[in-house]
């Protein structure tokens, strides 16, 4: 793995086939040897702290006025962080095994016995931000899945990454294990990144997190079969059999907890049947937080200190800010229709105490996560006791919401005879 | 819908968008509803046998001389098969629900509990060779787990399976449920299969079932996720434990039970610690059921009747014919590796006495079926208990091997909470 290959095919092709060879040792590695291996990564992330401190501090240096605040702080690496990925380590080397789990097995009248039984998908692209830490975390996960990884983060963390995979890799090379499966990109061309999305014969799966429109660029340009990530445009509903105490505590800790995540909230709807006072003190319990308003004429009208939405196609909008949609709606059956309309399928909240108003949301609502009386926020692989999380998927095809590193798995069937032939 | 836009891009459009629009009344459509549907179409196709046939006569006389004899007997219907698509969609409705398990559910610390719920994946593009039959068996599949189908048949079936659809959707008006749930791209421009490829806004999963060249080209075109079907170069390995009975009729059924299908046979793996006699005995068997043998120079020389395979990469063929590839190997080490090479990844089958062989095999083949003393040709949905088939991924993302009506079903986490904000 070198930087200086002038032929950007031939680098992106030993990348892939490299992962590819390294898959056929993984499939049968025991659960013990990789989590020795990660366990080793955790001690060598702790022993080379001064120097992971070093090459963080290049990519910081070559970065400064080029990114923005929240960027540079997702590119700075301290003792806390170091910490945070190693202790992140040794906590996937402790969680059970996703191999060789089965998924299901009966026997078959003719006295076959047959199983499902999980296994490692094989070589994953794994594509993300300008964030060093997600090197060692997407590593880990990969391999602790049998996986394995070919690592494409931002490129203004190139030298911390560069840095944190051959830490990894070093220690899979003193484990015995082949260390290609972990490998970094090296080279930040894009063209490098097109390439590799028509390696199918190789990789079987691209993660892509980041911006929308980097995931879409993938999507477009893939062969390979891509889980997106995609941002949450998340609602909740005021339905007008709500506790009002119980919306107000979910508003504000879905819109104002955290601001820059996915399962934050970026629209109110409010059932018209609500009581206006009610509406008024949601609002203004908002506002005092800092939640600017944006809604169409009814709610301008309604509601105080609402700025103008225009567009109704504007309501399709993802603020990660301490600004809202709002709108009013007639009951969970109109909600449910601004809803289909408007998310992203990510996750949607109800507040009600109607027992039918909360199973109609539950069953018409098509996202991957609907939250009954429960903040937004908890859509996170961490919450739902999935341990460490990959993503939270916004499609629907493999795995949908929170993944955990069970989703990294596909399965075989093995089927066990005893010379049975078919009729 | 109809044959006569004289827009292409309107056509495919309104296809991609009734589906979407379809989705939204399917996802809370009852069981007894949809099963109601399945058999009011079996009633329909069993009265309308006569304009069925009348339709395809027509498809069958333009094809005259234009197709081989193995698609004409696809493309055609009789009173047989007509049976035979009655007697599927009543299985079909028969079948338990997918919709609605609970995958896995719990409660957490916080006093949420959550559950992961079966539910319809949405919209599919189903593409499929000219066999009429399948137009229905493919809509009945999709309907049972609450998916709108897109159909896009071989262009030869187009006049079959445009009755047939229109049967469908009949019996959909009839139960009153929005026949768009069930549409057919009457217009056979490839240009179309295109455009619908590009509408991952509106369509969710493409299944191409064919030949390898149009599942490629569907792979190369879609941006909608693509579940493959590729067909099988299937490997059966003969260890030196082996019990010659059992590897006899295995072979046999491997080979010659069905020689067109994709879980056929397609190369014989030898030991070479084998008993010579007990080899010679296995060619020998299979000759007489007139299997032609294609291998390397050692074959060549060690075997009768054995013809130069040439190149090592014509190893990676699929006759589905009486013919088959043969090697000696090293033991099942070296048989795994020639399977990694020259495998398709649906099914390979080990014929082996000793544990240790048989658990090398299972462990190191990466294939979506092994058979352990038992015969590929029982790689199949039907024989695995899933009930029918959607067909064989040979994928590893979403589905892996035989597929049932439970693989066009995705899910969606639900929590119910009582006013549960996170910390």
């Amino acid at each position: 793995m070198t930087e200086t290959y002038s032929n950007l095919d031939q680098y992106a092709e030993e990348l892939a086939k490299n992962a590819k060879k390294a898959t056929r040792g993984l499939r049968t590695l025991s659960a013990e040897r990789r989590n020795a291996a990660l366990n080793l990564v955790a001690q060598k992330l702790r022993a080379q702290k001064a120097e992971i401190l070093a090459a963080n501090k290049l990519d910081l240096e070559a970065s400064v006025g080029k990114i923005s605040d929240a960027m540079m702080d997702r590119l700075t690496l301290n003792d806390t962080r170091i910490e945070a990925m190693a202790k992140g380590a040794e906590e996937i080397a402790a969680f059970a095994d996703p191999l060789g789990r089965t998924l299901e097995s009966r026997d078959l009248k003719n006295g076959i016995h047959i199983s499902r039984v999980a296994v490692p998908l094989g070589a994953i692209f794994f594509i993300y931000e300008s964030r060093p830490n997600v090197t060692i975390d997407g590593a880990c996960l990969c391999f602790k899945s049998g996986n394995a990884v070919v690592l494409r983060g931002g490129k203004e963390s190139l030298k911390s990454s560069q840095l944190l995979a051959s830490i990894f890799r070093s220690a899979l090379e003193e484990c015995g294990i082949d260390k290609n499966a972990v490998q970094l990109v090296e080279n930040p061309d894009h063209a490098l990144v097109t390439k590799l999305l028509q390696m199918n014969n190789y990789l079987d799966l691209v993660i892509p997190r980041g911006g929308e429109r980097l995931i879409r660029a993938v999507v477009d340009q893939s062969k390979i079969p891509v889980i997106k990530h995609f941002n949450g445009i998340c609602h909740v509903y005021i339905d007008k059999s709500a506790d009002i105490e119980k919306a107000r505590n979910i508003l504000i800790n879905a819109k104002t907890q955290r601001t820059g995540v996915c399962n934050a909230m970026e629209c109110v709807l409010f059932d018209r049947s609500l009581d206006k006072a009610a509406v008024l003190d949601l609002v203004k319990a908002l506002q005092d937080k800092g939640v600017e308003f944006f809604g169409n004429a009814e709610c301008v009208r309604e509601l105080p200190n609402v700025q103008d939405i225009g567009d109704e196609s504007n309501y399709h909008h993802e603020y990660l800010a301490l600004k809202s949609s709002v709108k009013f709606v007639d009951g969970v059956a109109e909600a449910c229709d601004h809803i289909e309309k408007n998310s992203s399928g990510h996750t949607e909240a109800i507040v009600a105490e109607d027992e039918a108003a909360l199973n109609y949301f539950a069953a018409n609502v098509d996202s991957s996560s609907v939250m009954l009386n429960a903040s937004t926020r908890f859509a996170d692989g961490g919450e739902y006791g999935l341990g460490a999380e990959v993503g939270i998927s916004t499609d629907k095809i493999h795995a949908r919401g929170p993944m955990g590193v069970e989703s990294l798995c596909t399965y075989k069937w093995i089927l066990k005879g005893n010379g049975q032939v078919r009729g």
